[in-house]
């Protein structure tokens, strides 16, 4: 599985799409959006911050216990740092497979992980 | 829930998108490829037809029902219609919610029901 995890500062622009081969059936992408409200408080935006070598690390074992489960082609992975405003996406990830019930099981695993215990904290500034 | 619906023979271009409200906090894009390889047979792509007047009934009432299992914002749904070649999409949705599950469960289960009961028909040429 192509494995690519990117950081940035900057509002995150959704990559040219490469298909790794002719066998890819389904593209699924998630956007993460910075909302206004947060839990019951109006937000200008978050602030996040990453620990970047073990987030790597920690990712890349995420997504090869999942694609174990959820056979996929490709995942691309990407975490905006610093200030989100509300409205800008904090995460992206697409990921590519074959049919689209691995891509969509990938996505949603890969997600609720992130949660858990990947080094990304948000605090409102 | 803003519900958009369209046809096109043209490639699919991911439209702009307009976030209806500062709520959003998810937004999950599916694009469905043709393969190279169906059924173990080699193609060179697919040829889709749909019946629009029924199929935009049928795709309008899933989406009624699939909002009031899983409250989402809007869906924008896109099917390619003719000559489709290897390596481009045919389908494309975007769905838009304040959290990630609504978002794809929503997903989820509206392709799950065009594959059952839209009319939209796929032949190799």
């Amino acid at each position: 599985m192509q494995v690519t995890i990117d950081f940035t500062p900057d509002p995150i622009l959704v990559p040219a799409e490469h298909l790794p081969s002719w066998e890819i059936g389904a593209a699924v992408e998630f956007r993460g959006i910075v909302r206004e409200m947060e839990q019951g408080n109006p937000l200008s935006g978050l602030f996040y911050e990453a620990y970047e070598p073990m987030a790597r690390r920690v990712l890349e074992r995420h997504f090869a216990e999942l694609a174990a489960l959820h056979p996929c082609a490709a995942v691309h992975f990407i975490h905006r740092t610093g200030w989100v405003p509300v409205g800008e996406a904090s995460l992206f990830i697409r990921v590519l497979s074959a049919h689209r019930g691995q891509a969509l099981s990938f996505l949603a695993e890969s997600i609720d992980r992130l949660k858990q215990d990947v080094p990304i904290w948000k605090r409102v500034q």
